[in-house]
């Protein structure tokens, strides 16, 4: 049997249209391949979400390492500014363009691609286990949680894992992403009492409170950043009155700041603090002050260590390029995984996804799959 | 020839639906009045504007009294919401409705009434000057200061003026205004570079800059106040981003402030004060800032002296209240008159004007003609 070609396999699942949460066959395709390849499949849909758990050797093996990523996509958007079919997978002097080239259909075929190969060609001692949900792009609330609650209640493990997403910046292995930061919303609106500009001491203006209050959350430094992480940032976002009448003083204004933070802090630890601050200032000014906060992750890290040493080796053998170790960017379904097992993130240039004319180089699908299939290689040598 | 009733000439002027810049014939009962009883009247017109000048006695005269007013009135806003017409001069229970009862068809009734019974009765040793505008609501550009051009012009002039506008905060005679706080209104931007909130190192967000320069300006102690002055006071009274995304970093973000000023200061030191805080910021943020500053009036005063004492006097004589010597409140063509010759405002119980169903007490109206009766008796004793 020949090799598993991943750009023939990235086209097939290009071609579905699985925009999140539909999986418009994508998943099936995997399923077909990897069954026939002697994985061990299952379906661990939830809430409409289809998800495919799929592994290879026994259960309870010693060594068992995870792939996880996803087949879903974020909607064309403007499909007039296309200049290639969203879903055709055409490819051109090298290029191959469509919705979800880079996030994350290659990454998933040359994961899976590698696998079957790999346990072909080299059956090892121990397990490879493959995670691929529908519900990334969306909710993502029955997605890889979903496929980790199936494999908690069936004592299916994983001892390591990588997540195949898009993670280099610029060229081809030059990062590979070892945690992510926290992710928090705060919303604030302060109320005080209306009057007129003439007789301020009528009023009470809640804008002196809320500019106060702002200044000091934005001037704050919260840390230095930490060993893997960049400085904690806080970002005031929008501050709003819509009070067109120079003569009056409003009685109420909102603002939102978001805040991403390094593993100095929690979610909970910033909420105190944001709660410590608003008191010093209603105190001071006689405002009512009204919080809502939203923690949309809190932050983690893989330290580095045997396996971003694993990882790193490979990229570095296949591509020449010595990987970054980063902490930066937003989210992805790492922050899942990282409760199971070390989870480390590696997979293309990211610079076209989520865009018009998103697409991948051919080449880099091809020594994407070397490259996991080197990891493979080296974890059960 | 019996007196002029105040009370049925208040009713002539309010049935003129005079809402600015209309006259609606307001200025022609008064001009005819005002003939009959030998004043030397003229019109001086300006940019559509009806103003009428009357005078009594000779140009030149060594002693001469002016008073000052306007028949213009404000819309009628919601005419469903009134339970007399607008336009009725409807009374019921001692209480006359309409617009204008209060701002000020009243005031020019009353000072009309008493000038023409007193020319008749007592003719003074010395001159009785009259101006009424129509703009005095709207723009008051082509008002009060059209008629002072005329003056100017025509070699005619007033020693003291005493403008007519509604002044008392609670009971009839409880204050004269003998100046008025200057105001200011500023509106800022603050343009900085939009960015992605998890990279704000790649953005410059306009807001932490604005909050600051709010902050300074708003907790900024611009004086204590002055012999006839409240404490000049600051109001922001909007701040506005309108970002809805809590993970973008806004590219701008504007502001608007309100000053009332007293003499301690003028437009154009407050002006310079604000360039410096704008200048701090700029520098310490690396932003953009725009400002558009429209000072409506500086500050000006009649210090306490034989004026207000005239007036003051003449108040408790007839209501037997001691009247407050005020600054307070907002604008009025005081601050044009303030240029030509001392003035001070006297005049109604202010708390239904611009409102529904705005109205008089009638024996307020008879009260006011006896006080202007009293000061020109007192003025040329």
């Amino acid at each position: 049997m020949p090799p598993i070609d991943p750009v023939d396999l990235t086209a097939h699942l290009v071609k579905c249209p699985s925009v999140t949460p539909a999986d418009a066959g994508a998943l099936d395709v995997l399923h077909e391949l990897l069954s026939d390849a002697g994985f061990d499949c299952a379906w661990a849909d939830r809430g409409g979400i289809r998800n495919l758990f799929a592994r290879w050797g026994k259960v309870g093996n010693t060594r068992s390492f995870g792939f996880n990523g996803h087949t879903d996509v974020v909607p064309v958007g403007d499909e007039a500014a296309w200049t290639h079919p969203p879903f055709g997978a055409e490819i051109v002097d090298g290029i191959m363009y469509g919705r979800g080239t880079t996030d994350m259909k290659s990454g998933v075929a040359a994961f899976a691609a590698a696998a079957v190969d790999f346990v072909r060609d080299t059956p090892p001692d121990g397990s490879i286990i493959i995670t691929i949900t529908g519900d990334e792009e969306g909710e993502s609330v029955d997605g890889t949680t979903a496929l980790l609650e199936y494999m908690e209640h069936n004592g299916e493990r994983m001892d390591v894992c990588l997540v195949g997403e898009p993670t280099c910046p610029n060229r081809m292995g030059d990062m590979i992403k070892i945690g992510r930061r926290g992710s928090m919303t705060t919303k604030f609106r302060v109320i005080g009492t209306q009057g007129h500009s003439a007789y301020p001491h009528r009023a009470n203006n809640p804008l002196p409170a809320m500019v106060r209050l702002m200044d000091r959350l934005a001037s704050h430094k919260l840390d230095e950043g930490t060993d893997h992480f960049d400085p904690s940032t806080l970002a005031v976002v929008t501050v709003d009155t819509g009070n067109p009448a120079s003569n009056v003083i409003p009685a109420e204004c909102a603002a939102t700041v978001n805040i991403r933070f390094n593993d100095t802090h929690s979610g909970a630890s910033l909420t105190e603090w944001i709660a410590g601050e608003v008191a010093a200032v209603k105190e001071a000014f006689g405002v009512e002050i009204e919080t809502h906060t939203k923690i949309s992750g809190e932050s983690f890290i893989t330290p580095p260590g045997d396996l971003s040493a694993l990882v790193a080796n490979a990229v570095e053998a296949v591509t020449g390029v010595a990987p970054e170790l980063s902490t930066t960017g937003g989210t992805s379904d790492a922050r899942f995984v990282k409760s199971h097992c070390p989870v480390v993130e590696f997979g293309l240039v990211g610079q076209s996804m989520h865009q018009v004319d998103e697409h991948v180089a051919v080449a880099h699908i091809e020594e994407l799959k070397a490259i996991y299939t080197r990891i493979l290689t080296d974890y059960f040598a």
